[in-house]
């Protein structure tokens, strides 16, 4: 039986995953592809830490090249995540033609384009898709189950972090702050919470996801970006109370030959399927003028979740290499010379509803000052909720928009800002009412 | 640029969808395959029918051989459906070296292990992705991207029929005859609606994921089968007063070597993924030792979505084809002489609660002498609902099992149904607490 000789960089929570797959399910991967499967090298900065894996005949070095330049293997999984030198050491590994297979969205969202070229170049695999939705096989859905479809709508809830901690906010009523350090100190979370929290990652994710769908360059600087930090625990209860959920939605709409292309916290409809998917899950969306709307779900990360994704991968590759195949599907699905950049929608054109949340003194006449500056840009509401009156400085003003644009509300909030009975940034939160 | 020569059998709804979607983007699927996909013929026994379709040089004719005879073709796509003619033309079409696309569930499941032989013999692909929950592709997820898993549970929503009655019973509080005779004049049930009431269809796809997910040989006839005629309106009104929701699930689970293989209506937990499962939408949910549970939603059946289904194998095999690839993916995930055949649970061994329902004369004692059978069947109560005092002849005695056997409860409900007080035969649905 032939061999696929595979080289492992990282050996992390992932790599141990990884490795734990290859090396115990020798017979049930060479059923599948007709190949051995032979985890050859591990290099890690930690060779010496014990992963609690019986590694047999698997090397564990703690030289990168030892994997990336070796010319007794056939692929390298990458698994350090971040660009340096993940970016290098993945370069260097098909320079000399070894077939790539990743779980690095940073790196492809940023530099996939000159990443898919060197693969192409060299004539190896470059293959991504324990990069989004752990498990979910959503890239492979999207490449080639979708491939009949024009696809003119994809979201999701992309990083599991985020969905985590506004459920955990909604379940507990707890702030934002409070249950982040929580869910840093059950390891949820990074020491460093801004990739998630703000909004980066799940952007990565999206770039990579919409790169395929719309066959566009990928693009992860367009990507519209506001983060979860500044969703206050009243919006929550607010947006339960209106029979919403808020979700950071990660989404990617084509219309009329223009791009809408953002991560953001929203209020979807708390019937829609988009609000039920809870915790540490992913899902995604993705709806095709043939296929209508189809929805995969699951652990969007983890060891295990993201080794089956990175298996997956290498499982293809066999039976690629197996079946004699050369070049049988770009990365992105089409050739680079057929893809195209789409304009992006500016906030004129993005209509929409919102939510508005106001931080006034309690006295008269505030309501009068904030409705006059609306009405002036066009803006009508469909809802106001004032809270009676207390002794505290400032009461919530919360409104609920009729379809408007991002310019006029942008505009309107700038003057409200202004107003001296507005005591804090106002807080504007898109509606999104026809998600599935 | 190559082409692709494609052939068609069958000219009804899917067809329809399938010749629209070739004929309308042949430059979105030469760009995603590298070839030109060019429908050259179909054939249908109502060859003058327009279908208001632009046909350009698409031939169609009343003749099925000079589509499955042809020496001008690469595959033929089977959407007549059934077993005969569709199995002979099928062979047919794969002794003159065509490759064979299909939509035809009970042709994969039933006589499955003869095609696939015959492809393997001619050296063809035989691809049946719109077999199973319309453009969800869970044959490709199962076969593919859950490749590197032991997978020990799947389950799903494979009848849009049965869930679209099941959901209308539910909102509208109409009996099942009446949902049903809706659904016929709309469209969404056939004339003869056995198949699809009596589960039979569900079971057809419910072989075909299961012998991928377990890597076993086709075997349909072992199912336990279990329709939704039955269902009375009074079960879905207590099912959502116990927060339950009752759905057509098709079930294959693995448990200590033993297979559960069942298609039946059971109670979900109404907070469930499954239980939010509405309409005509299907769902597949699939759980393995690494992915954790992943899960697919989308539209089950119809002309669209199990047209981009049809082609996405189109496009597989375009790509295969293109890139020299042969035989890369046998068509149940490994080579055949991999298949197991896996023991099957029988009644004494699947465990679980079930909701019961008794048509009692209404008098007192009757509650004793029921109670008294159960406890001799060592079956214990979790609740018992007893309607008020009535003036009809026969009141509802609803109850709920603690954990126990299907064995005992058949034994338990034969020996009840002979009660002088019980005038119906008593029914029972399975409570399936656990699923996601």
């Amino acid at each position: 039986m032939e061999t696929l000789r595979i080289g492992m960089l990282g050996f992390g929570t992932v790599g141990r995953g990884v490795a734990d797959l290859l090396l115990n399910k020798q017979e049930l991967l060479a059923q599948r592809t007709g190949m051995k499967l032979r985890l050859v090298r591990i290099a890690t900065r930690t060779p010496e830490r014990d992963r609690g894996l019986r590694l047999g005949n698997t090397e564990v070095t703690g030289d990168l090249h030892r994997v990336v330049d070796a010319d007794d293997l056939d692929v390298v999984v990458e698994l350090i995540g971040g660009i340096i030198p993940a970016r290098d050491l993945v370069g260097r590994a098909m320079e000399t033609r070894k077939h790539v297979v990743t779980a690095n969205k940073a790196l492809i969202a940023e530099f996939g384009a000159e990443l898919f070229a060197m693969a192409n170049a060299h004539g190896v695999q470059l293959s991504f898709e324990a990069a989004v939705a752990g498990a979910v096989p959503v890239i492979k859905a999207l490449r080639e189950s979708m491939a009949g479809n024009r696809i003119d709508l994809i979201y999701g809830i992309l990083n599991g972090t985020c969905n985590y901690i506004l459920t955990e906010m909604r379940l507990k009523k707890l702030p934002f702050h409070q249950v982040l350090a929580d869910a840093q100190a059950k390891g949820f979370a990074e020491a460093d919470p801004s990739f998630d929290v703000d909004g980066i990652d799940a952007a990565h994710k999206l770039a990579i996801l919409s790169a395929i769908a719309f066959r566009t360059h990928l693009d992860f600087s367009r990507i519209s970006l506001e983060g979860i930090r500044h969703i206050a625990d009243v919006d929550i209860q607010w947006a339960e109370q209106m029979d919403y959920r808020i979700k950071l939605l990660a989404l990617a709409r084509l219309q009329e030959g223009l791009l809408e292309f953002a991560v953001r916290p929203v209020m979807v409809p708390r019937q829609s399927m988009v609000a039920a998917v809870e915790g540490v899950h992913n899902a995604v969306f993705v709806r095709g003028d043939f296929a209508g709307t189809t929805m995969y779900h699951g652990r969007g990360a983890g060891e295990r979740p993201t080794a089956s994704a990175v298996v997956a991968d290498l499982v293809d590759l066999a039976r690629d290499l197996r079946s004699g195949g050369k070049g049988r599907l770009p990365p992105l699905g089409v050739p680079v010379h057929h893809l195209r950049t789409l304009p992006i929608q500016n906030a004129a054109q993005r209509h929409g509803t919102f939510y508005l949340r106001l931080a006034v003194a309690d006295r008269p006449g505030v309501l009068a000052e904030v409705s006059a500056i609306l009405a002036r840009h066009g803006i009508s509401l469909d809802a106001v909720h004032q809270e009676g009156r207390s002794h505290v400085e400032a009461v919530p003003l919360i409104m609920v928009t009729h379809e408007t644009t991002e310019e006029r509300i942008a505009l309107a909030m700038g003057e409200i800002e202004t107003l001296e009975s507005v005591r804090e940034t106002p807080r504007t939160i898109r509606i999104e009412s026809g998600l599935a």
